[in-house]
């Protein structure tokens, strides 16, 4: 018999999401610090709402977060009004959707164990179009027993669905990419700024690069609004300056170095001192481009 | 009617692209360092072989040259035995597909123009199936002119031509491309090393990675060989590592920074310090774990 | 007339500092977590020993803290057991000597002013010679009025004092002067390593660099150290991570990069995650010998 | 009894070092590029004039070269008109105390010999004050046999006088030590950077790092300049350029890395790039205001 799925946090992420679990046949009940937000939701797709996260943890077998960071997390499995924990019983999973830090995915795990209560760290990438499609991609730390236990709902909501080891490394995997895109993105714009100074056509470079070894996803994501100063968000320079400082702590605590990402975080830092904070990362070109005295 | 086309350096990839011109129709005379090489291949692909460069320069209206390096491509066009420009007659242009620096690629257009020869620089990439299959990838540098002459010949041998800027800046875009790899290969190193030490499941890495924001063509071809430390030769270490020497040089000249692949020229040079100047460059590998203190 | 002084803390550096107080004439009150050391050193010294921060506070106009962390500073000052605040009283000046983050410092300046307490952060350089001589550097952040109101006080226990700024300036010049050591460290030791590969003598090195524009402290002291692999600790590596840790969390708040400092952080993370947290921070050379593939 | 002296080379350096030898009591016979110089510096100091390098070879038993670039030094030494070779005779010792590249001092050394000349390199450290007063650091590559036979010259120029390895060692460990102080330099204008948006007192930032652990020759000579952007030219900027490029250059044919030179390399390229080539180095920074976004 299917699982009832408890889900809390309808933001432009979450509310998709949760449409495909009831798609996929799943029975729902959601919770919202918004009410009004979960009450139109369950009424255009026919699920219950609970009255706080005690209650949908009463009602459910397994309950996902989705919800904004490490403190909202925290608060509704643990330490806010009627948390999670309060409604635990035997055999309830906990899968935190959240992007938050590996470190406090572990603290989590752990204090709800002593609820009795199991806890996954299953992190997605993809933007709100992947959201609708269940096209997602989902990294899962955590028992590989209580990974295949979910493996029906990420499969609803996901496309490339991965385990990668014990709780926490779901999101550390998550950084690790952040990381690398970030770096990746920078090396892009910098290629850009060389290639502009040494009268080398931009378009050329572009579709050359793409065709061969210096090939990224950042190339072909960023290169463009790169060269307009299009800094339209689709990711926040903050967010990405978040994840990157995240990486590097845990980076630090397990003793191993990413020196590359060591010298994009001071990038996206000088990014953020000019106000690009809200702006997307493509932002991060401005910097390299002042470093260089050149505009693209 | 179709140019007459003199071609110099009957190599691994130089042969393939060779055959691909009398595929194409082209009236082809050839002339090899080594006259048992050029023999051979004249005799299977029913083509003339010239006593010299000066010989093979007067019976063409096009001489392409495919050696090794600067000095070769120096030797056979101007400073060697019986060079093209002892050659020279109205009409005549220079095809350079070799990669050598965009300095060079400009001193030669200059001594060229002074025997009344036209120039373009048009190195390739693409490995020899490429070269075999005529998909290579040209980046071509000097007159439109010129190149719209040339583009049938470079369209018998390659998929993607494009038109880069004036003479040396298809070489520059060479390099440029070459560094951004060199470097997505380092920082792919470094993600791998990084989750190795905290716990990630590697192959999970690459599938999540190479779905999304994380993607890069290093990250698909060299995150195998590292893994295993296979380092068989696609590209030498030590061609890598003076690739982005190039690169640097031209920047600095220009007065142009490229902060990233100042750092990754380093870490290729203590890979050559390691012995694998003649592996491929995946061997930076082992200089990021040797930093990082462990193996993956 | 005198300020009567009270001091928490008397550790190898406190209990140095408190000394040369009662030295200069200071009327002292003397508070130590474990209650027998302070009862030695108040014997010793003719001193009083309070049997709370509290109390202590209520018997003096200054109160200096000379402790580990963060939390410990915290601890006596607003959180623990019968802390300072709790003897809060018209005219007290908290003067806290440890190191800590700046914004730590900030955070405690704000919750004491709500005790109508007034605040300096007041870290100092120099190790437990210069605390036992009066000649340590004390760098002060705070209101100008409270700065020379604690100077006698300063100028008892260091050599060079100087005010820096607002509350938490005395700790980022520290930060920011240690990132610098830390960056200068690693720097000594890539040229020891270069040096040594390119058969240049070090002792002519050492020599030569000292004397002119090469020359650091770093050099001066770390150099020996470096090249006989004796990392006795004089600053432990995990400190020194530490603090460039901290430094670069400030700027990322400020949004002014560190790309040197960003970097070492790195190398330090390596020497960390080779074990070498307990011991002296010219470990360093031992992750740059990895990175070269050679041995001093 | 004393050696015969040539000395080739009477610029800023040059003729102060001479002046040094003859008050020591060499016998000295001098040539100059221009010969009015050598005329006019010749009769001030009661020294021969030669008509050629090959002449002044012929009478000395020591020839001192001191000019401007690898071209002159091989020219004089061995390519140009009547060069030191011509007049090469037993026991003639070169002592080429220029700034060349470390490869250049060893094939002149390999060319000589066949001539049956000794060589060392010799390069210098310290302005003019310190040609004038015979206090040059000097950094000798060569035999040591050679070495001690040219050491009361050294002494009669210099006041610290090292032995650092074989023939292009002297020249290593200047172009070393050269690009430390430009590493050092760097970080001192980020610091100060820093310091300036966290609003620590600069004034205080210098004399706090300067009495401690992040106390640097570059320092002390160049966080004033910086300060004010006063770029009057101790040291050009290109020329340091030049000598991180050398060293890196000597580094990669070595397999050693020297990272943090590479990267600073980068940094000055930019300098160059903004017009600041004749300039101080201290107009570094420039470059890194520019990258921070903000202005001392």
């Amino acid at each position: 018999m299917a699982e009832r799925v408890g889900f809390i946090g309808l933001g432009i992420m979450g509310s998709r999401m949760a449409a495909n679990l009831v798609r996929a046949g799943f029975d729902l009940t959601v919770w919202n610090r918004t009410r009004a937000t979960a009450d139109a939701w369950a009424e255009r797709h026919r699920a219950r709402v609970a009255d706080s996260p005690a209650d949908l943890a009463s009602d459910s077998d397994v309950v996902i977060t989705m919800v904004v960071d490490d403190a909202q997390v925290r608060s509704v499995l643990l330490d806010g009004l009627d948390p999670v924990a309060a409604g635990a019983h035997e055999g309830l999973l906990c899968v935190d959707m959240s992007t938050i830090a590996p470190t406090t995915s572990r603290l989590l795990a752990a204090e709800l164990a002593t609820h009795g209560v199991a806890f996954l760290d299953a992190p997605v990438t993809g933007s709100s179009p992947k959201a609708e499609d269940g096209t997602l991609t989902i990294m899962v730390g955590g028992d590989e027993a209580d990974f295949e236990r979910a493996r029906p709902l990420f499969e609803a909501m996901g496309e490339l669905i991965v385990h990668v080891g014990g709780v926490g490394q779901g999101e550390m995997l998550k950084l690790i990419n952040n990381s690398v895109a970030a770096v990746n993105a920078a090396v892009v714009a910098e290629a850009l700024i060389v290639a502009r100074k040494t009268d080398v056509d931009l378009d050329a470079l572009e579709r050359v690069m793409g065709a061969g070894s210096g090939a990224s996803a950042m190339l072909s994501l960023k290169a463009g609004p790169m060269r307009t100063h299009d800094f339209t968000t689709l990711f926040k320079l903050e967010h990405m300056l978040k994840d990157i400082r995240l990486c590097l702590e845990e980076g630090q605590r397990a003793g191993v170095p990413f020196t590359f990402a060591g010298y994009a975080r001071e990038l996206y830092t000088a990014g953020k001192g000019r106000g690009h904070g809200d702006d997307d990362f493509a932002a991060v070109v401005e910097v390299l481009e002042d470093l260089a005295g050149i505009r693209l």
